[in-house]
């Protein structure tokens, strides 16, 4: 009984602090079992009073011993069921790998060999050998001010936005900012959105318990008319209604900016997402840069304009909201890391940012064409399809002449190592709408892709 | 009028399609004036008629021009006063910088000093160096799985933690986290923590409408019996109650463990936040590997362990709120850099993790004996002062002998160019308790911080 191995790199009182614990719960120490006085215990491990005395009250201090008045420390009493910890292995591998397509048309897919990880890399290095003290120093909750900076110059050079740096607050994507914009606005929020390609958001809202009406687009537009009376907030992607692709008319934005100023309390979400993305030369302009009344909340993300690895998003806040963020949730540290926002901040202020875009844009414009080209010249699937596109983002939509089921069309195209992603818009009869995200399907595997969507169609 | 310029490198259909959207825009073409026919125009310009189809087509679907039948293209009506862009320039340095404090007690403050920004940056390089096709691959919404298995065997070796990989979801952050997990508790959820430390969480809670009782903790302990019946989940830091810095006693963990397993729904938080920071070889052990019933949620991250400049967290499920999480909100896209959890995963395989922690426990050993002999040795301090320390944490408190209230004394602290931290709980009477955090305050300035602090007391 105690015989504990007393180590030179470990304080005495420790050693035996542990060895007593150890005991009492493997059981070789009994509850109110009394140990040797101090002075005993010391003199028999040799070591000094002192030791006892710290390993003893920190004992008793923990709960595994107690002391009697005038008589000394007992073991307490535990009902204690440890768990064993076995020999545990973990698997190198992930046991659940998503399942990789050979042709994969899923949103969110980026062309990623565009990416130029070279100046990338170099931005990353230069953020590491700051000084110390820069890259310790708290970042402000809103997000690094270099970073915010650079958005902001980029938003006034590009989309002619004149945006404060305070204004803009970064975060780890676009769901984040959504969660924490939901999380200032008041009580009686309502928000209303287009029924197509905001489901992210609204199961946001769902989970925040605030309502969020789903207004069918009909004639692929929303109007101010269909929203319901206590609705305060409409969210819009002017540039690009997903996933049409068209951008909203002029007088829709009229009608919604004639909402949103009839009402104190109401504002406009403008999710300007995949805005960078179109070929026609159509209308840029941003709602934001159109608002005379600060009722614009703008969001964008880097996610397509740079990679999806990158979880840097932003979010520009009227300065009434922003003060609610501020007094309300300024106090959660922002999400994203300052070694990356320092990368990001280079990365743009070197012009590489808008080069990438340049190549990014007659990438994609390039690509787009080739495969509209190649639909039109297969003469067999011409026949049981219809393209509807309008010039913008990184996808167009395909009406598929089918009596099948969507679930028929997924199966059979899983089967062949295709993935296939249908908008539930207001198709037809003997229609399914096939939404065909380009950016991650090569230049040399269209023909393929081609062959493999006509016999998913065609097969019985 | 029409007279636009047309370039090279842009088509047609594009010049005049933006020349006659800007003519509407600032009023050279007025509303219902009618535009000349596609051939007329055609051949003004010396453009194909083509081309003209397409940019009148462009700007009807926009809504700048309306047909009339058999007529001809028409200047819709706008009312928009576009709000123009003003010569805007955006301020180099953030107006609204964070006062630096020459001596700064404010907590999440590191030692950054020890951090081995060299091996972390061969770390990121290497990331920044895999295969494109690596690092555009989606992650999974847990986080990476590399980066799940290092801190399962991190956890396995340093804590005799047995965890699945498939059980941690990684976060930007622990508020991150704690507001992900809010979203999947049940309706009726109700939780309790000590009043002390917690504030974030309860902020969180109530922005999310989910109720928080605060308990008070009068013997810096809290037991089951103080909860209100319909709690649901009791928030513990067991390693380290903060400010105290005292580990939580062993009867009062097997209360809590009474208490969680006596009735479903129950769940313990476990957050294990500065846990790593022990000096006096208590008790270690997790509550989360000492459960045998799977109600532990863990809870620990990577700021303090690495540098805050990382938004790395992560959180332990048990299964049933794993499937819940998975099921609810797994659409959320994982939160973290993708080079990032490749690096901090190489990180901890290389063994850097361990060297760097085992560093650090030893400075900030030392360090926190400096300063506690020196003020021990401060025999002015020493009579206005008492300490309170249990060998845990980055930090202690101080108990100040005044009259004077908190307000005053980080009020003349600040104007010596001081941060004050305050701990709010049960004081006495003329008393205050100070949070001395001492991690970023050098050792070269523990002199100069406790002359300051004696002059806060003192002056009237």
């Amino acid at each position: 009984m105690f015989d504990y191995n007393f180590k030179t790199d470990q304080f005495k009182y420790e050693t035996l602090y542990e060895g007593i614990r150890e005991d009492i719960i493997n059981g070789h120490l009994k509850p109110d079992q009394k140990l040797p006085g101090r002075r005993e215990m010391a003199a028999n491990l040799h070591i000094s009073i002192t030791s006892v005395k710290k390993a003893y009250e920190l004992l008793t201090d923990e709960g595994w011993l107690y002391v009697k008045e005038k008589s000394g420390y007992y073991i307490k009493k535990i009902n204690y069921r440890m768990k064993p910890v076995k020999p545990f292995s973990i698997p190198a591998e992930d046991p659940k790998q998503e399942k990789a397509y050979e042709i994969d048309f899923k949103a969110n897919q980026v062309s990623t060999r565009l990416f130029p990880f070279s100046q990338w890399s170099r931005c990353m290095r230069n953020a590491l050998n700051y000084p110390t003290e820069t890259l310790s120093q708290t970042v402000p909750w809103q997000g690094l001010y270099q970073l915010r900076a650079s958005i902001a110059k980029y938003l006034y050079e590009n989309r002619s936005m004149a945006v404060n740096p305070a204004n803009i607050i970064i975060g780890a994507g676009t769901e984040y900012l959504y969660t924490r914009l939901l999380m200032i606005l008041p009580e009686n929020t309502v928000i209303a959105a287009g029924d197509t390609g905001t489901h992210t958001f609204a199961s946001i809202a769902r989970h925040l318990k605030i309502r969020f009406d789903k207004v069918p687009l009909e004639q692929q537009n929303m109007s101010p008319d269909q929203l319901a009376k206590d609705v305060t907030i409409a969210q819009l992607s002017p540039a690009n209604l997903f996933p049409i692709g068209r951008a909203m008319p002029v007088d829709q934005r009229i009608a919604f900016f004639e909402w949103v100023n009839a009402k104190p309390g109401r504002y406009l979400i403008e999710d300007d997402y995949d805005s960078e993305f179109r070929y026609d030369g159509g209308y840029k302009k941003t709602m934001f840069s159109e608002d005379t009344q600060n009722k614009v909340i703008y969001m964008n993300t880097f996610s397509k304009t740079m990679i999806p690895s990158l979880r840097i998003s932003y979010m520009i806040l009227p300065d009434d909201l922003l003060e609610t963020y501020e007094k309300n949730i300024g106090f959660y540290a922002n999400s994203v890391s300052t070694f990356e926002q320092y990368a990001l901040s280079e990365f743009m202020e070197e012009g590489y940012f808008q080069r990438h875009l340049d190549r990014l844009l007659t990438y994609y414009r390039k690509h787009r064409q080739n495969i509209l080209t190649a639909i039109r010249n297969d003469k067999a699937l011409m026949q049981k399809t219809r393209i509807e596109e309008y010039g913008a983002g990184t996808h167009f939509l395909l009406h598929i002449h089918t009596d099948k089921t969507e679930q028929q069309l997924i199966q059979s195209a899983e089967q062949s190592g295709m993935y296939l992603s249908f908008w539930h818009g207001s198709h037809k009869d003997h229609e399914q709408i096939l939404v065909i995200n380009y950016a991650a399907i090569p230049n040399e595997k269209i023909q393929q892709a081609l062959k493999l969507l006509d016999d998913v169609i065609t097969v019985m």
